[in-house]
């Protein structure tokens, strides 16, 4: 076992899209844990368009994360000392781990998962938090009915791509909008949504008219600007829309650009919601045993895009408002 | 009773505020009504922000007036002639009789209306459509609670001053925004809101800060805009945001301006949806009843902005744009 522990520390508030330099990737001796604390060797790095929220020192649903502190982030990872009484060494644990190699935790908020029944980045994608995102926004927020039209931005993503899904097994008629041929290919071919819409090369607004001529039932929105507001010009009448996320607005550095077709929610008594997956956290048992059936009755997959090697976290990181990655985006750190 | 029927026809499309030579004044006999139909002297009309709307050649929940026909809106009047076994003559009727003196009517979606019970013009306002605008858009849409705080903006007109009454009826802390400082002394003073923020006069951002230090329940929103943004700012969790227009946008030349903090929603778990009034037409029977007790209690206060004259109604409409009229606006067509 190495002697120090390697981590990407919040140096400044990025301006616009995250730079190295507002990290600080500092070597420091792995800490002990005390009386009820394990320490945890991180295997896999979960890296979530919500990271970048984190970073902005504006009040929100978590405190933002103070210059000089370890940077947020979800993982899994293996115990390798316990002084706690629920965990021992060796067990694989979910949580909020930080951009680093080694953590001392209390085990408040951390899930044991299990190495032999799914892969571990399978846990920080669709047995994980973006799995749940999808799972409790779509059947939560937006109650889709069989028959409906489902239609999800960001349909490649982790989120997306179990949204669509999801939405299927629900007996819904699934348009995905994503960016690129290959997101799109690999949404209709591999996922089985019935259409997909490549915002790169197509119109938007002309492409929802030709695959939703009943209108949108249901919006999942992963992205926001002029894809949500070309959504909101072809709802149908009582369409619900879960907001999950503006990955287009994350990085602006003028005022995000609100939805100027939102008055469609008036005229077709349109709803529309956010959540947050947290909310959920009693409820992630029993989802993630639905989820977990699903995945081996083969009606649901899971695709993860791993990206070897801590110290390209600012770079990895970027991929996700790069539109680079297909699937879940995790970094891996170490191999056991 | 005279022989010409005076008429408000659309001549044209306006952009932004409608002007005179939008319409045309004319001069036409009055029509015979037929078997099965009654011939209606229009007494009162009912001016309202939606008119607007209903002005423009898009796709909404009613279709455009065409040019050439008769400005639609809704109306007081009395039978003078009746082939209809449902109608005598002297009956008073509620409907959309048009800006004009006279209709012929088939019968289909008039309410009767007593005019022993309330005047005339109340039937248009708070026992007319905005009273039952304001009673199922907050009761049906937010759903308020005892003790919450809710926010309405355009609170001395028509609508805002029956949502804010109503949500004093159900206990609630009740802010209203409005401009200028004798609507706000009319909403706290006459109405019994708890305060009034004056948008002209105040930064509706700080005196919202100041007046919802545990933020907004519930927002009704009538306005769109700037408003619109600075009550997203100011959401606390769960809230609950009924879309029942967006005023300050009717008359915009350019793109409506989105909310640029609707991710506000998302953060605080909250919810915006739109409702049309006219989706609850089966219910509105209900509703007045109730409304009628309140107002007969002395709960809930009426008030009607009366203006004379069928041939001003181009410039009487604008009082509404403007932001001229406190309470339901109102044209008065004939004395009886």
């Amino acid at each position: 076992m190495s002697e120090t522990n390697h981590a990407f520390k919040l140096a400044a508030r990025p301006e616009g899209m995250p730079k190295r330099s507002d990290f600080e990737y500092v070597e420091e001796p792995i800490p002990e844990p005390g009386d009820g604390e394990i320490l945890v060797k991180i295997l896999y790095i979960s890296l979530d368009p919500a990271m970048r929220g984190w970073m902005n020192d504006v009040r929100s649903y978590l405190p933002p994360v103070q210059i000089g502190e370890v940077m947020r982030a979800g993982g899994v990872g293996r115990v390798v000392k316990s002084n706690h009484p629920r965990f021992q060494v060796g067990d694989h644990l979910n949580g909020t781990f930080g951009v680093q190699e080694y953590v001392v935790s209390d085990g408040r908020g951390v899930i044991p998962v299990d190495p032999g029944a799914a892969s571990l980045p399978t846990y920080l994608g669709i047995l994980g938090m973006p799995g749940m995102t999808a799972y409790f926004g779509l059947l939560d927020i937006c109650k889709p009915q069989a028959g409906e039209t489902v239609v999800v931005s960001g349909a490649a993503g982790a989120v997306g791509a179990a949204v669509g899904q999801i939405a299927r097994i629900k007996g819904c008629r699934v348009v995905g909008i994503a960016g690129g041929e290959e997101k799109c290919r690999y949404i209709t071919e591999e996922l089985g949504f019935d259409a997909a819409i490549d915002y790169k090369s197509q119109d938007v607004n002309k492409a929802l008219k030709e695959h939703c001529p009943q209108g949108i039932n249901v919006y999942f929105d992963n992205v926001g600007g002029d894809i949500l507001d070309a959504a909101l010009a072809r709802l149908a009448r009582g369409a619900r829309i879960a907001l999950c996320g503006a990955i287009s607005q994350y990085n602006a550095t003028g005022p995000v650009k609100g939805p100027s077709n939102y008055l469609s929610l008036l005229v077709n008594r349109g709803m529309m919601k956010g959540f947050l997956v947290f909310d959920y956290f009693d409820r992630y048992g029993d989802a993630a045993r639905e989820m977990a059936g699903w995945l081996e009755s083969g009606k649901l997959r899971a695709k993860e895009d791993v990206v070897e090697g801590l110290e390209t976290f600012p770079d990895t990181l970027n991929k996700l408002f790069k539109g680079e990655n297909m699937g879940k985006l995790v970094l891996k750190v170490a191999d056991a």
